[in-house]
């Protein structure tokens, strides 16, 4: 059940402003790209501190910065002076095990969103097991800049890094609250890719729970069933934050972009909508496994039931005759061992008639 | 579960306002057809571009058109551009896998609805299954026109088209808000339709379940289950643009209007309703069929351990006397023969006095 | 299912104001009563025309006129244009699958409700079944008249015309909004009758599921439950009626006519909180008898089990000494036999001790 | 199913007003208790007539007068005349079934309560049954007065009559809201000693499911789920109650007595939330007990199986070298019968492993 | 059963303010301690009356002072008396069965939340039972001072106690509001220790109700869903009193640490999260317990049918030709016996199949 929650114990009484990385230790160093554009021109490159990213930034044009690695608090504390961030909100960058939110510094907008990703692994017995791992993705837009941070190096931006250098669309036209907007769009077209997984997944759950019910499909059910609760961890509060950025109350978001992000807010609608059913779907697969079992067993009792039923009185006829009384009179009939048959015969169609009327086979 | 959601990972970190459709290809040409009304006299026409039905709206009249098939960019473009439609808009014309909705654009109002169709399809295992299908069927209303898209062609708009040819009740006299209004309810009066097929299921399978249930009958039920949430899909947010509608902040909307709308909306409510009541209905048909297979796994049981109970004592009774020891004097009693019959019909007779008790049979 | 909702597929696309009724055809006339009355006098007689009851109407007499039978669109024509009543009002009371609702047309409040009735019918398999009927009453309050629709001629006004004969109480001293509250607090006191009956009948199957039950008792289970949620969907929006009226908005009732209506209005909300109470012990019903089945089966399978675990060992000691090797020497100790008669009364002992034990019996 | 609601069938459509009790008749004379004071003074009475009550009352004391019964309508009249309420107060008064409400006649706050009460009566079956019975507590609230009404003459108040005895707490500084307060407190007290009752059976309810489960239990477990649900509807409408006077809209309520009315509800809150984890408890009990039902079937086939699975295969050996056949060469051997013992013995020990392995006993 | 709630029976119709502490009796004396500090300096001493505190208080200055223990009515009422405490508050802090809330008596913020703590015990099976216990903190707010009150002398403050000493962070140029905020922030953090071990039995729950269930899991389950119950009741709660804080309406908490309760808020809402999903995941387990004994027994039903089926019909025969009519032709035919034992064996491969092709091992 790690998924479900990261360990924090370690963290009791810290000062805030704490920006030691929760999570695995990791040795790789932070990667800092940089994207400085307006509608003429677009300046892409690698840095190494800060301070460059800082530099060109300017009122005309937007920049935007992609930080993969929130693990070195010294590279935090760099950006957070030179920003201008809120030391609570550098805490949440680095402690990554937020839900989805959305705070508003006046002149930063800060937002967690998560991004998820499925695989299958061997688990113990020798099955394969459905799990959703998530990745917290921290965005913080000022009235000329970007900022995101990814929690590994990622391909997930990468769509629209290439409408930035294409000039697709509008994307170049407009300001940092647009780029937010594609963002954000990239990340929930992800979810999207995410359910088709599990839809498959619930497909052929439901194909076995029907077909060949083992305790294996029911641990897969249960696991499915917990991928769909973290989802919705993730996707839940994330309509939520979108619900509050198209209220408008934000100055940092311009009135063109809300039609756009009321267009993320359906998608999102629409992810919650298919992934509450596909849990009502899967809730229902607990009920049919254990009607399948029943069914089962039911007919197991049946076969059981119409051999000894059959068998048992014919059993006792044949112990009668087989007793060793001096004095058993039919023994001694000549025609004494058919007439037995005959009556066995007769008692064994009786019963077949019985169970056939019952419909037992 | 394919029919809970449209695949769409094709479609991560495009840029909006990409036309293309979403869905299987289609190869047949869009088609186009015209009406412009006014209380006296009525232009019904299939045209073949666009410009044709630009040109015959005028203020003093209602045009409609109506456009089978979204499948053609080229088309939904040159729309947008002729009655400037926001990009976004014709996305959603054209990926047919929204959710009903409203979008309020000021002087564009866009309503995206759902038509369902129910059809019975075998299935693999030659039984029949019951499968609800749904197409996408967006409208714009403008000042002077309603533009309806759909994703076939398909008749369902007939009943309203007959209206206005036969200038039936006041749809001539009024504007292009009662025209959408009567459009809204030919869709909502579909529903009606398909709940009847529901409730027809409905009774076959409770009767199936509780006279003679099988995996088939639970396969259905869960068949039926889907049905409902995909149906509940698809008219919960009707609901909730009719809602929208008659709460009168759009201009497009007049206020004669509004009072036919809210009927509309009672027959949504209506459909919520019974469509709840299904749910419930079919809810309890699981638990239903549980309890018969438990019944009926009762009863098995009982037949065996009625016939194992009688006849196991008379079994090991017949087998010692069965015995070979040298020296079994009730063998050589002139009467044992008879005596141990006596002994077995008495037991016999004990053990089903005992279950005629206990009410087993 | 078919008292879950009417079949109106005819209606399709249908303009509105279509008065035809739905539902099974019917031949009897229409039948007018007035009641026309101050505190003074009261003028009571049937009448064949609307136009008489229109006649006698005035400012300072109350005038009540009670239509039984709403399948005549002519009258209903007729009523509609004298009285000014909306199209789609008189389109709802010919339709009589309305739910329970109030329109405000601003001088005229449009009230429907629904009668129940329960009646026991005889089912297919000779038992009873319990089935709720259920009569749509609409009601019209204007300035100076009430007027109420029924579907079939009925009693169930009685009590209020007494009362206005009587002159009991004050109901004769104040205006048509009072009278509205009259007929609207049978209607709610004939819930509490039906209520009854559901006491009663669940209290009898909750009797036959811990003593008896059968497959029949999960069927009136079921039928209890249905009549349940229909007589939920009959009070619940009557609760929402009465709430929109105490609120005051409407000019057409008076204040001092509210502290009455609040009276109606506690008496649905107890009408909603024993229906309420009445679904949860009817939903717990299912789990009784699935127990019930389960404890039965168990006693079953532990006689089985008790009979066969006694003499299946015994049968086998029998067995042995029923072979017919020639070489048994225990058959030839003069006290062989008595031997393992000993040895089977042990065994037996044994066993009967281990199920005593586990205290199976 | 009686406690869930009270007969009224026979008051249908009766002129609001009516005074006559209902419920069962009784013979005892109403009481009257008179407490009048101020901080200084304390006159305690019981009266015969309600005139008495009425003289005392001044604008500068207190006055209590506590009526046990309400199946007087005479003495209900006078009194509804002498202190001016409104006829529908009375009829709530006189009819027993209310739910907790406060109605706000402006100079007269009108506060349904209703006190509970537990008793353990023996039932059919030799078993005792846990009922929860109510009795309803109407208090009146006044500039200068409030008047109790109970049902049945009860010592419920005999701590308030204390505490104004003894002038313990600032009860006879203040005014009729406080002693109002202080009233309310003992009933909402009183839930709390009915929970602890409750928590007492649901652990020996709890206890029994999991040791020893009979249909004993569930009946007990069903009385226990009915108790909870009659408390809820006692308890849930007096927070809505208490949440209304603690807003403060009415002038009779002081507000130095609304920090303490604050307190009663947070009472009644903390037995909402005691009550509802009862409710999930006993809910999750029938679960249990179904698992507990399973797993001994489960005991029990495993025993049954153990043993038939072995002595099968042994019984058939003997039978075979049972038969009678001229020609078995076994029978002859000199070591058959040790050698058949040996297998015999051989195929009860692999049987033995077998289950063992499979960990059947 | 006794963790849910608090006996006090003992209480009813007390007058408020009755500062008699409530459950079991302590004798160790109350332990006063004290913190007084500004930006420059801070002052830690222990102290024995409650005046010494009051002395040190200033208006530049954060007095804090935690109070171990509070049975001792006399302590509380020299508090109430110095610092101007409602004798309400007072009762509440005595009575220490409180949930979570807030009260704003103006001056004073008074705030009641729970420490949990988790324990195993040993159970009278010789398991071990997981218990979750909860104390009672109490917290009163003024302009310039903390008040802390714990049932048991305890060191959960110590990490803020630290931080004050070391003047970590700006906990020490900050007001007492910053200190609520601080001590407000271990409560929370402590919940996310005790979600931890909830998650670590759960997963062991979860493997042992797949592995090898047993009724000792069952009643494992039960614990851990009342532990969750009970967590439940404590943190619910405690996110209103937050949200009430974040606010802003009480003027002792000043803008700055808004943000930071705004923090602790987010913290709270992700313990709820957690804790619902272990909440789904618990109440799955019996579901998953049910599916795992049902399985179980059919596959001990399998056992017995398969060796049944085999072996009955096979001692049949073996019956048949151990009778000992006069007459059996085939007993004397020289080959007999080897036929009888082929059409055995045939009649054994005949089942196997078929019950290899059923799939029954």
């Amino acid at each position: 059940m790690e998924e479900l929650f990261h360990r924090r114990s370690a963290r009791i009484g810290q000062a805030p402003g704490n920006l030691n990385h929760m999570g695995p230790a990791r040795a790789e160093p932070v990667r800092i790209t940089l994207m400085n554009y307006d509608a003429e021109r677009l300046d892409e490159r690698e840095v190494t501190t800060i301070d460059e990213c800082h530099e060109c930034m300017s009122a005309s044009s937007v920049t935007w910065v992609n930080i993969d690695g929130v693990h070195d608090p010294s590279v935090l504390e760099k950006i957070g002076e030179k920003l201008n961030l809120h030391q609570l909100l550098l805490e949440d960058v680095a402690h990554t095990d937020q839900r989805p939110k959305l705070e508003d510094f006046e002149d930063r907008l800060y937002i967690v969103m998560r991004m998820l990703s499925v695989s299958r692994v061997e688990d113990d017995n020798d099955g394969e097991e459905f799990r959703v791992a998530s990745e917290q993705i921290s965005l913080v837009l000022g009235p000329t800049f970007v900022i995101t941070f990814q929690e590994d190096a990622g391909d997930v931006f990468d769509p629209v890094r290439r409408r930035l250098r294409e000039s697709k669309g509008k994307i170049r036209k407009m300001g940092p609250d647009y780029l937010t907007y594609a963002l954000l769009d990239v990340v929930v077209d992800n979810y999207f890719t995410v359910l088709e997984l599990f839809g498959d997944q619930a497909e052929e759950l439901e194909e076995e729970v029907m077909e060949n019910p083992s305790s294996e499909t029911l641990r897969d059910v249960q696991h499915m069933k917990r991928a769909l609760i973290q989802m919705r961890r993730t996707v839940w509060p994330l309509r939520d934050v979108l619900n509050v950025m198209i209220r408008g109350d934000s100055k940092l978001i311009r009135k063109p972009t809300i039609v756009f992000l009321r267009d993320v807010y359906d998608h999102t609608i629409r992810v919650v909508d298919i992934m509450e059913s596909f849990r009502e779907m899967v809730g229902g697969l607990l009920e049919i496994y254990l009607s399948t079992v029943s069914n089962r067993m039911n007919e197991v009792m049946k076969v059981l039931t119409v051999m000894a039923t059959i068998f048992i009185p014919l059993t006792f006829i044949a112990g009668v005759y087989g007793m060793n009384f001096d004095n058993i009179p039919e023994l001694h009939w000549p025609w004494g061992y058919w007439y037995v048959w005959g009556i066995m015969v007769l008692v064994g169609m009786v019963m077949l008639l019985y169970f056939r009327r019952k419909r037992w086979f």
